[in-house]
């Protein structure tokens, strides 16, 4: 699979923008993370402190052939329970993107279910789900390939429409298994410790998964220099989509809010499949799962917020939408010593 | 001086809150932070999910003689230009309220400069600021006292006209050295355990400001028994009226966001001064001030966001009305899995 070439962050905008950040009525440095991310998003976007009010978070569904296993304490069938959820608009990440102002495209990239034609369900189903990937490959390459490109699909599309800032998040029992292994391979770190309760595992439920995930790897051998046999081996439907999604927005110089472990796992796998991926990503938050700090320390990322969040669906993501409108409200919209009249140390 | 008592939280109405969060179509528990923090503020207002629309941050300015010492990178004549600036909407908390829909309530308290009637603000000065308290104690009995009454009044002016949630946010050149010290005092730590940079001390500053800190408490010997008399010596008439707000916020069971290192002292006194202020206490932010943690720590509050915000004014508090609103919209909006036909575990 063949990918344009991420465009470098604009320089010039980004050093217009921490110069500003100098001038304004507050202490140098005094608004902390959030005069960096101010800085970042004016060398992704190449404008200082744009208003991003055109935003939508891609949440992915898919099932998992690894749900077999007992790694989740929620049966597979929640996936299309939840999958209408969304479309009700009962879900979590329903609330917190009508607060932020933000849409929701819901993408059936791999349920297994069959959904009539329901308004606002985005049908692009490559298969009722991933093979078991403790016997078999989780997706063959045609099939990766295939849900990569959906997700760049989706987000060209919109940004073909104007958006502005994305995030992408996900529904799937059973895909906190595949990202945990996904970031052992990609961290060169031991199962036992990327691995977390999911949806909240007891103490019996973790060891099982960790040992699932040991076995896995063990079975696969995924190759951590080659992203692609990482994401067909272990991976899941809806985290190709997410890594595609993730692909383009960068590509498209929009801004990408990473969510929990899983939608990182995806981004994680963007950037190792297309340079300068990384140049594009904020992270949203930092959920509890002990995967999820390794993935951003890889990155270089800091979270925007720790508040134990693990619902996914994108919804620290989306809660996050609040701290970058902030961040460029402040930039844009703060008046300087100068025009102030206030004396500077 | 008499405070009335402070009533204690609704029982009743944050065992609801607590169950219908259990109910909700999510992993229990999976909204972390923010699920306590909705079941606290079901208690405190006695409403499942209140939507806390009528805020306001109330934000006291004065001056220190303090700031003589060179305790401060920046002179005392910021504290009224800020002022101008606040009533101007230049600042950080004018984005950051506009933002979350929050009124500002700026209060002269004790600047050192004469303010001419000026729209948007409220003229109760106590004093051109507090004496030097290197030498001498910063405040008067009765200046305390009017100053917590002050605060008192302005917020309960605003609570006869509906308000649902309000913040204490401060501007003094100089008052950093005045919270490092209360809270010194309070907590029992040694000033250099508590004593950060404020806006933005080099090493050699950070140094002169600890020993400044280290000679004014052995010079006014606070009775850190006595919350009054820790007022009166080593603190301000900005930290006295947030001291009111505070009371007055949880006496009419109204939340209280605090901000940073100096609101948090303020809410510290007034939580030492009336038993059960702290149950109508959130924490807004963690600030990079060392001692601000050692506050928390003291209240057992936890920070909804820690971004390294050190601008004070009420910014961190403003912030955080977002993540409260969040709170409060997934516990009101939210399906259940009953009503959303989502298997349970």
């Amino acid at each position: 699979m063949k990918f344009s070439r991420i465009p470098g962050i604009n320089e010039e905008v980004r050093a217009e923008a921490a110069k500003r950040q100098k001038l304004l009525t507050k202490p140098t440095g005094s608004m902390g993370r959030m005069e960096e991310l101010s800085i970042d998003i004016a060398g992704m976007t190449g404008i200082v402190a744009p208003e991003l009010k055109k935003r939508a978070v891609f949440l992915m569904a898919a099932d998992h052939g690894i749900a077999q296993e007992g790694v989740s304490p929620y049966p597979a069938e929640v996936t299309p329970q939840m999958v209408m959820n969304f479309l009700n608009h009962g879900a979590a990440i329903n609330v917190l993107t009508k607060q932020a102002h933000s849409e929701v495209v819901i993408v059936d990239i791999g349920v297994n279910y069959d959904f009539p034609d329901l308004p606002g369900l985005v049908r692009r189903k490559v298969a009722k789900g991933t093979a078991n990937m403790l016997h078999a490959p989780a997706m063959t390459p045609a099939q990766a390939e295939e849900a990569i490109q959906i997700g760049m699909d989706v987000l060209n599309e919109a940004a073909d429409k104007g958006l502005q800032m994305a995030a992408t998040g996900e529904m799937g029992i059973g895909n906190t298994t595949s990202a945990a292994a996904i970031t052992a391979v990609l961290c060169g770190r031991k199962p036992v410790e990327v691995t977390g309760r999911g949806t909240g595992l007891d103490d019996a439920g973790l060891m099982r998964k960790v040992a699932v995930i040991e076995k896995i790897l063990a079975e696969r051998e995924p190759d951590a220099a080659d992203p692609m046999d990482v994401l067909c081996k272990i991976g899941g439907l809806e985290i190709a989509g997410m890594a595609g999604v993730t692909i383009a927005a960068a590509s498209r110089r929009i801004p990408l809010v990473m969510d929990g472990l899983i939608s990182t796992a995806a981004a994680a796998l963007a950037d190792a499949l297309v340079p300068g991926v990384r140049n594009y990503l904020i992270a949203g938050h930092r959920s509890p799962e002990i995967g999820h700090k390794v993935l951003l320390d890889k990155l270089g990322k800091y979270p925007l917020l720790q508040l134990d969040l693990r619902v996914g669906e994108g919804t620290g993501a989306a809660l996050s939408f609040h701290i970058i409108d902030a961040a460029n409200n402040i930039l844009r919209d703060m008046a300087t010593f100068e025009s102030a009249g206030v004396s500077n140390r």
